[in-house]
């Protein structure tokens, strides 16, 4: 599939290059940062689940027909061991001026470490009610 | 916190116990499951973000006043490696004669091995449009 040199670096790295891939609707790029397993997922907000590569695929690219998707990922909480990596964001999207503003974007993003480095496994991302909140969901972080 | 006996057992175990906690409106059972870690999350279909022990708990508690909820999980996808398991299921819920039929619920749970043994790192869950389907997105496995 894509021609563009294979993604490198840590999880932070291969984070910004997916949401960097999105603005610029570069699809390659895009695919070249999951791991090569056809159990890898995808839910975009409010649409069914996609499974495996073709499926995830063929979503993004009617998406990016529309253009780039820019996004900053804010609020990031982690959960991570040697081989995983899970994030947990606030997708902060910039908006058309007939967008929405009631609504944000949870996403659930996933990484494991394979032979060639830190790869998505799933990226599940759906729409909360709401302004971003200014954490006021979150309990104080005690260590 | 819970008084009651600390799970062991595979992640299908972990799972099945999760599932059931909730069907019996077991508090104590179902935090039990989770890992011992402040930044574990919690996402209920299209509420905000819960982030820790404490945020997640008072809002199941505020569930459960309404009694259990009874969910099966079907059509799971798996990526595993040593450390952490990715389920992503559709949550088959059983209903009450007034809800709706034309929506159904997508959860990511995430498993990692702690000391303890395997607890959930993460819940996602959303809602997505129509009956759960069969299996129409997924690419067939080739492996």
């Amino acid at each position: 599939m894509g021609k563009t040199r294979k993604p490198t670096g840590t999880v932070e790295e291969i984070e910004a290059a997916f949401y960097d891939a999105l603005s610029h609707a570069d699809l390659d790029s895009l695919m070249n940062l999951w791991a090569d397993d056809e159990e890898i997922v995808c839910v975009h907000p409010g649409a069914p689940r996609l499974v495996g590569h073709a499926a995830i695929r063929a979503a993004w690219e009617a998406i990016f027909e529309r253009g780039g998707i820019h996004i900053r990922p804010v609020q990031t909480h982690a959960v991570h061991n040697m081989l995983t990596v899970i994030h947990h964001v606030i997708e902060e999207v910039q908006r058309g001026p007939n967008e929405p503003t009631d609504v944000h974007i949870l996403a659930t993003n996933v990484y494991v470490k394979t032979p060639h480095g830190w790869r998505m496994a799933l990226h599940h991302a759906s729409i909360a009610p709401g302004a971003i909140p200014d954490e006021p969901f979150h309990t104080p972080v005690l260590h």
